[in-house]
């Protein structure tokens, strides 16, 4: 085998003691919420599957209310979201032969063709904790006997209260949201660790909102002091790490001679990403200050994740909401979530053949950039509520 | 592994020693008799190859007669159909260097470049029993010395008599005939299955071909007695098993008040389906009455079959022949082959991972509904004359 | 498992080993010089990646000079070559986080946003050693620490003296070439293979340039004497072989009658192939009496390779360079490098799964055309200079 050569290995490698647990996480983590759906993607009386950490969950909204279930019937093993068979607003009805399971329970109640058979009411398919908050429709993955379900919110980031103007929260009232979410070819670890990696700003350095609003945009954070990374821990609450940028234990690099590259732009303002478990980030004051970003890196199976990038802001009138989705139109959707965004899935697609094929958890050489991965990483590894187990269907891939 | 969670295991379970053979065919049952290509599909001096449970064929027309070989070429193993170079009525030929193998025995004849080489003479490919009737091309597929050929007849379905006005036979003269075949992503058993469902009508119940027609279709024909479904055992003959829906055997659920959901249609019609080794179907009085539906899925590989559908009718005439080619062009193409035919497929389909990756042939749960189904595996497995080894190339696929 | 039936086997079988090293060299052979890029496609300033034999190389020309490096940061792992960020003439920029590898020796120069990093100066990527000639890019590809590096002549075809109208050498002043290169889907060996293979003249029987030229085609070079295929041996030079076709030590077949098939064409000119490690193809007189064609087989992965087709003809003045461009553009193009050539990439694709998944090697049927293709694999078994291992990227593909 030919290995990529070192003059030596850095010391990242004795980090690896100290995160085992998230090394072993290809699945995510599980007894956690996940964003499934916005809940305009859900309307009354419609059908729709998900796939979270490699449990594949169908999602049908019934009188208002959202369910989730196991998305594959037991007769024969097919996917009961592919075709929406919505008879009744009581059954989530599988489209092939008519296996129709309570939406409350998931027994089987009926089968449409069979109307007296002996299976009915003695097999059931699992149900899903679901929370629909914030315009998003939260299902909680893992382990069908886990309890108590936490509340949701120990799963959002905390609300910012060291800021003179804080940025709203996801839970708050009176908020414009806009945003999107899609398939990204990598882990998911991929994926979050790009979120709120300091070093990883060069990839936007030239960008199209950068280049147009003539913000300022470091080359990187440089971390200075151990108390550049603050450790999150609430009580039954989230569990984060955040970046200390408004304070001096980074040093905020604007130039390096020896690449012969300057920072541009002459807008300066305040930015800072926190992150939390499961994956969800949380970026204050952009792409507007007064804003934030919500992101999460949600674990699809071991090669992808789906990822979301939420805006809100706070909108206490018609006029505010009309001037929002114009911004949202004609600046968010092209320039933030469409070219920014971009850059942001490239990097982390650019890594997964390192990481999947080529052993790159061990491989890597971290550099003083990586303090916020590391913290992460040993954080995550700490407070997680379990290591999701591969599904059956992953057993025998190509 | 987290797996699909019951209450408990039906009975379908035990059924499973009944038809061991069956869950071991994934490439099919050998030495059986196949629809290969239509005949206007093969024009006289073509070449096409085929692939059937494994084993390529190249089909060859020379001077009127079909002629099966083995479609690789010793010499350095290139597929010879994948490009036609027909030099003359006796010979295959391998367009890459000319080597020629004798239509009826498979001998090496010549080498083009190398008139006088040794080889010529002392290796043959080998060659598969053909028949051409009714339209298509039937290749025999086994081993190279199973004997005797059955005739293939025994691989068709029976003559229909018990019907004052039996639909015609594949074989019959004075025949109208049009169809279809290709491929689907599934495994040929999942095709086969779908084929003869007594439960399977709910994927149907919404289809143009009803709707257009205001055919009745029930919800589900629920087997009420063992007599339900007749084992069709034809000395040296057919083996197949027919679903007795014209008698009491079978109830037709019209209504089920739990679901909500009751049968559509006001024009009935007697409709029968059998099915028949190696993995023919035979449907009376569709997609009209007096007509007939022949159907057959192939193995191809393990995860693929070609699916065929065949509709006959009695055509005495040019006149009925008219007629007949109109309601092909304006509703059995469009409504039936095309429509209406596509639920299946998509079903077919919807199944196969199930059955591949995560063993839904012991996970699965059967019901009432599938006491044709466990009995057509009991009939295959006891009758079938060998079950198709996998292919060499097929060893190390991802 | 079903195999390819034989009367017997050949006597090719025992040939085997005979060159034992040949069949082990899947991933191509190492510490050997191959084409990388044209020069025109590597433009001042710019950066583009490569992949030879598992290796996957950066190329970058800065201040004119071609430079190669390992195509991986070792930061995270990314292909560096994935995108341009080219900050200066030193340094090779990784664009996620700003490594800068000094161009001639490798070593980590800086950090762009971690300036003070202890990694800087202590870690680095291989280079590769290369030569920029006649229009070509070569990269020697193999062991880093391999000494002395030949030079890149001892791998190309020797300069032609038996003629008396000697084709040019690639190293020549005052040519015009042209080409192309690209990837095919098979393994390198039987590209080379197909390239000089006497008996392969076949798929070029009716090609349009042949037909368009009234070119006379044989059906085959039979040879006839030992001396048909000459072994090249340079002291410290080219090893390869070549078909001595203008001798009477091959047989031109013009007519087979068993086949019924007869050469056409009444243009006779004489062609003579020749083939070098590590697999470079010399045609004499090709597409037009007085040119050459070069030829190159270049391994990308075990199942993929870098086919080059490179036409040179002497060109002493603006006419005659004008008169070969429109020759080029209107004839070399469309009939050769397209046409005429796509017949050669459909054949080593056509071999592809036979040897890959079927032990081709040890299963073919070799026949007496076949003389130069087993001379061929135990000169590059005798000479080569190591047998690529594949890359660590390439254990776990499916």
């Amino acid at each position: 085998m030919a290995s990529t050569p070192h003059l030596k290995r850095s010391p990242s490698r004795s980090h690896d003691r100290d995160y085992a647990p998230y090394l072993e996480a290809a699945w995510g983590f599980k007894n956690h919420w996940y964003p499934a759906l916005f809940s305009h993607e859900l309307p009354e009386g419609s059908l729709r599957g998900v796939v979270i950490a490699g449990h594949e969950v169908a999602l049908r909204r019934a009188k208002g209310k959202v369910y989730g279930l196991a998305d594959q019937c037991i007769h024969r093993g097919v996917k009961i979201s592919a075709r929406q068979m919505c008879l009744n607003d009581e059954h989530l009805t599988c489209w092939y032969h008519g296996f129709c399971y309570g939406l409350e329970d998931g027994v089987l109640k009926t089968i449409v063709g069979s109307p007296r058979d002996p299976l009915i009411g003695r097999v059931k398919i699992r149900t899903y904790p679901l929370e629909e908050r914030g315009g998003i429709i939260f299902v909680f993955i893992g382990d069908e006997d886990y309890r108590p379900v936490p509340p949701l919110t120990a799963d959002l980031p905390i609300r910012i209260t060291d800021d003179p103007n804080p940025t709203p929260h996801l839970l708050d009232e009176n908020l414009f949201m806009c945003g999107v979410h899609g398939l990204a070819k990598s882990n998911w670890r991929l994926g979050a660790e790009n979120a709120f990696d300091p070093g990883h700003v060069l990839i936007h350095w030239d960008n199209a909102i950068v280049a147009a609003t003539d913000s300022f945009i470091p080359l990187g954070f440089h971390p200075t002091s151990p108390d550049s990374v603050k450790i999150i821990d609430v009580p039954d609450g989230p569990k984060g790490i955040m970046n200390m940028y408004n304070t001096d234990t980074f040093e905020i690099v604007t130039e390096n001679p020896v690449a012969r590259i300057k920072s541009r732009g002459s807008q300066h303002h305040y930015v800072r990403t926190s992150f939390y478990l499961p994956g969800c980030l949380l970026v204050e004051h952009w792409p507007l200050p007064g804003m934030a970003i919500y992101g999460w890196y949600v674990p699809t199976d071991d090669r992808h994740h789906e990822y979301w990038d939420v805006a809100i802001a706070r909108c206490n009138s018609e006029e505010e909401r009309k001037d929002l989705q114009f911004k949202h139109e004609k600046m968010f959707k092209p320039l933030h979530f469409e070219d920014f965004y971009s850059n942001d899935i490239f990097a982390r697609e650019a890594m997964q053949r390192y990481y999947d094929r080529q052993d790159g958890w061990h491989g890597e050489q971290l550099c003083e950039l990586d303090s916020s991965i590391i913290t992460w990483r040993k954080l995550a590894s700490h407070y997680n509520r379990g290591i999701q187990e591969p599904p059956d269907w992953a057993t025998d891939r190509g």
